[in-house]
């Protein structure tokens, strides 16, 4: 079996990790810091712009693979040039990576997405906003995550800073501006794709946010009609084979009040949203992306019940007494499925994850929903 | 939380080490050679018998518990009187280790059994053969595993090596003879205490012999009537009470053709016959084992399904291929479980298992046993 080697040492090259080991799969992660996630494989540390590191870590490998997209195109232009294929590959992985990319892409493929715009002045922003009812999402093309490098806007002049040079310049003098979707949720559809193509999808879920930040999902979304559901799996399809991405792939998508389904954002690893597919899928995020990494056929993405829900666990201030937690969680939830992330603690910070699953997701969304907060700083907000 | 240190490097160890990565419990692993099965998380290496290696690492971690029972008593009594806990305790242990102290204390609880004698001599060996249908079962109290330290006589005189003083010297002079039982199948009831003296049990199953080495487990054991169900859980309780077990506990048995059942052997730690609650129960046997011995709640032991079937991996002289035999098989069964070992291969040597589930146990039984069969040396015999 090939060597994997991730870039980053986040919870999700932590999750990796475990998948790895069990189907006998050898992982190395490089990650920022000593402790990290994913310390109990990380055998070299260092940025993900230190080309040098990088290189070095690269030679240990066969295959180089991602814990998140902030790794600068320079460093896997380098790592590929050394001839350690990168997957998913620079090509696919730009769409991730810059969102005005992205969205030029989705138009050229004719998918669904909001109207959207490329703007290098406070007056192109102006033009968009009187062209769409006055409010409008500012995003950077780069950089952005968890809702940092987005700002909701209703006047340009308010957003005048991001247009100065010094901030501007650095997205290549344009950033992007998209209408502001009005939607009844949201959803996610994941779908894995190896080298060799073959493509499995999981159930197109649908996702909460709290602050910005996925905080929920539940699979299958509830109330689609079969007909949207077939939407999201050819939207998620249609990406994947146009952009032929390898590995992991998740399309965050908007379900209009009108009943349309809109592209959000890609993201190419595993992801937030698919968290549950690790208890309640017959293959599970994080096996999936080896498998797919490494050219093996793909494992079986179906729910293993009739539903299934995932809900963070938040960093508070309570976190003296996080064990005690844990335990009181543990004794009221022996079905509650939960991965933690082996973080330091800190206010809103995601610190771990529960899955439930069963039969009736009012039931399951209860009980997730009843352990999580007993684990996370909310239980007092 | 924490920190658990693992005694020997085995597939049982590597799997705890994925277990506790999710519930993130740190573990640490004391190996007997570089490169084991548990390799990702040795921190130390050296043989079971080596107290001063073993009291070095026993200090990096809080609670100590066993990959294997291979570990002297004195190993055991210098790492708690040093202050670190094991778990199980030398006192529950002793009765996984040795054979003959486990009959005398089943017969103590009154708890059913084979006929069975310590016996000293040839002499002593041809009386029990005489009163029991001219054949037995002779055995080792200690050193046995995996059929090894066991043989079945008709003729005391052909046994008499084992008599021979520095033989049975080892074993204090005397040798644990059992009556051959004729029994139905084997059954396997597993099941977890903490020091809580929470029990949590799973369902009892069937298990299949190989070559002298468990080689497949049904859960729940078909065929068996409810009074025998719970008599298997009964025997198991009864046993976890009586010698205070934490951790893991498995009861090996048989079930006559007359429908009792009878006590064969005891594991205490994880063990071959409950691989499949890794993906069949919804807490499997590694992740339990690890709530047990840190003290945690336990989780739900119960089935996912409406059965599970659990068949090893072994290693034969087909391995040179063996990376294109998994290709295949998970291209042909996207929906079975592997779990390999990280071990090199040699005709006989369980190197992984694969886990199946669903509603009808033949036919989960068929698939996993293709799997394996595409898998394992089998394939050509």
């Amino acid at each position: 079996m090939q060597t994997i080697g991730v870039i980053g040492g986040g919870q999700l090259a932590r999750m990796m990790i475990s998948a790895a080991h069990e189907l006998g799969v050898e992982i190395k992660v490089y990650g920022e810091a000593e402790g990290s996630s994913a310390a109990l494989a990380t055998t070299a540390i260092g940025a993900p712009g230190d080309i040098d590191a990088v290189l070095e870590f690269a030679k240990t490998v066969d295959i180089i693979t991602f814990d998140h997209e902030q790794v600068p195109p320079s460093t896997l232009t380098a790592i590929v040039e050394a001839g350690t294929p990168v997957r998913p590959g620079i090509s696919a992985l730009q769409y991730a990576q810059n969102k005005l990319k992205m969205r030029q892409a989705m138009a050229t493929f004719g998918l669904p997405q909001p109207a959207w715009a490329a703007v290098s002045s406070v007056a192109g922003l102006d033009a968009f906003l009187q062209a769409h009812g006055g409010k409008a999402v500012l995003k950077t093309p780069t950089g952005g995550y968890d809702g940092h490098g987005v700002r909701f806007v209703t006047d340009a002049e308010a957003a005048a800073d991001w247009f100065a040079p010094d901030v501007i310049g650095e997205f290549d003098g344009q950033l992007l501006v998209e209408e502001q979707v009005t939607f009844a949720f949201e959803l996610s559809q994941m779908l894995a794709r190896n080298p060799s193509g073959d493509i499995a999808l999981w159930p197109v879920v649908e996702t909460i946010q709290r602050h910005g930040v996925c905080n929920e999902a539940i699979a299958p979304a509830p109330g689609l009609t079969p007909q949207q559901i077939d939407d999201a799996a050819a939207i998620g399809t249609a990406i994947a084979e146009s952009i032929e991405v390898t590995g992991v792939l998740a399309v965050e998508m908007f379900l209009t009040e009108d009943g349309r389904i809109l592209i959000n954002e890609l993201a190419m690893r595993p992801h937030n949203s698919g968290h549950w597919s690790m208890d309640g899928a017959v293959t599970g995020q994080f096996e999936q992306h080896i498998r797919a990494v490494l050219d093996l056929p793909l494992g079986d993405p179906s729910l293993r019940a009739a539903c299934a829900v995932m809900i963070n666990v938040l960093g508070g201030p309570h976190d003296g007494e996080l064990d005690e937690r844990v335990v009181a969680m543990m004794a009221q939830y022996p079905a509650i499925k939960f991965h933690w992330y082996g973080k330091t603690y800190r206010p809103g910070r995601k610190v771990g994850h529960v899955n439930a699953y069963g039969a009736n997701v009012q039931e399951v969304l209860a009980e997730a929903t009843a352990a999580a907060r007993l684990l996370d700083s909310e239980v007092e907000a």
